[in-house]
């Protein structure tokens, strides 16, 4: 990684994801470069615009060349932190939690899914994925054995809070958190991504509206 | 609503939901007033933030009252065109399609789910929450016929241009994006909210890896 990369601002940060998906689209088109031009139409920003962001990370982009593709996902990718996959776990495993485990890669992401609990007695043993289902009472033995550096959150809200404090009492730093339970406000040196399903439906309702 | 509340700003309009929410949580645990500094609290904001927010929709706090909370929730909801219920449709019956339309309670966030759409015809004929499934084949003659509002896009990102394309043809006018495919630059004119998930966990893979 360039030292230029290590003061990049977090507005840049929270745009690294897209230009990583669309650059992965890119490579799997079979493409080896892009200028700024035709990136900025592809993704609706100005060339301007990523010139600045993709600057951050030293010199990909040569006059005339434009960027290569595969090293630029590359070093977004070391950036973002994908390249060294953390351990998670996931807390619930009805359908939004099954949904998760069955058909989203987290290993792209950077993320392995090591563990999967519910407290309802009739899941355990059950599998998903390949994973047994484990009974909320191996919680704290399974995370002390295989320190879990994320949880994935698919529970009730009025289970968040408990199964929260646990989990960081056990070492975990970081939430993905499908439950609409402000967690950030509570824990507030803990990385929380919140998917707050209902404020996003909201929000689109209103802009329908108007 | 207050004449006022017709000129709120977009950033305003962003925390809504979340205000929403919070005052939901509050009456159903029985509560029928609060001080900004209280809500502040709860919230993980200033309190004169909250003021500066609120009173944007009228004057519901009042020096040494607080806030009714009851009547700030409705006002908030009607601002956020909650109480007229639109119609949407939902495409693709996988895991996240069915955790959705079975578990997810759209009509308090302001759409009635009213038909279901995937292309596989193995799926065609079965019920999610007492709606069929139908084939793809349908949607044309579904749509002139039901007219939906919006539509949730739970489908592989491959079929995702051709299908906005189709719907947005026929007349829907926002989409619940969860496929990963930028619609906002396609369809500049057209309402999205996007569920990113895969930038969402790139995004906590990056804070934990600080």
């Amino acid at each position: 990684m360039n030292n230029k990369s290590r003061n990049v601002s977090s507005s840049v940060i929270k745009r690294l994801p897209r230009y990583h998906r669309f650059l992965g689209d890119l490579r799997s088109k079979g493409l080896d470069r892009i200028s700024s031009k035709e990136l900025s139409n592809l993704m609706g920003l100005t060339a301007s615009q990523i010139r600045q962001d993709l600057n951050c990370f030293g010199e990909f982009g040569q006059q005339g060349y434009g960027y290569n593709i595969e090293l630029l996902q590359q070093e977004i990718g070391k950036i973002l932190g994908l390249t060294k996959l953390k351990k998670a776990i996931l807390i619930g495993a009805g359908h939004m939690g099954k949904a998760l485990a069955m058909h989203f890669d987290m290993t792209t992401k950077g993320f392995n899914l090591i563990g999967i609990f519910d407290k309802k007695p009739s899941l355990s043993g059950q599998t998903v994925q390949n994973l047994p289902i484990h009974s909320m009472d191996r919680l704290d033995e399974f995370c002390r054995e295989n320190k879990p550096d994320m949880a994935i959150l698919c529970i009730p809200r009025g289970e968040a809070h408990n199964v929260a404090e646990a989990l960081v009492n056990l070492g975990v730093r970081g939430f993905w958190n499908f439950t609409h339970y402000d967690l950030s406000v509570e824990f507030p040196d803990i990385c929380v991504e919140n998917v707050h399903l209902s404020d996003s439906l909201m929000t689109l309702c209103y802009n329908i509206s108007q």
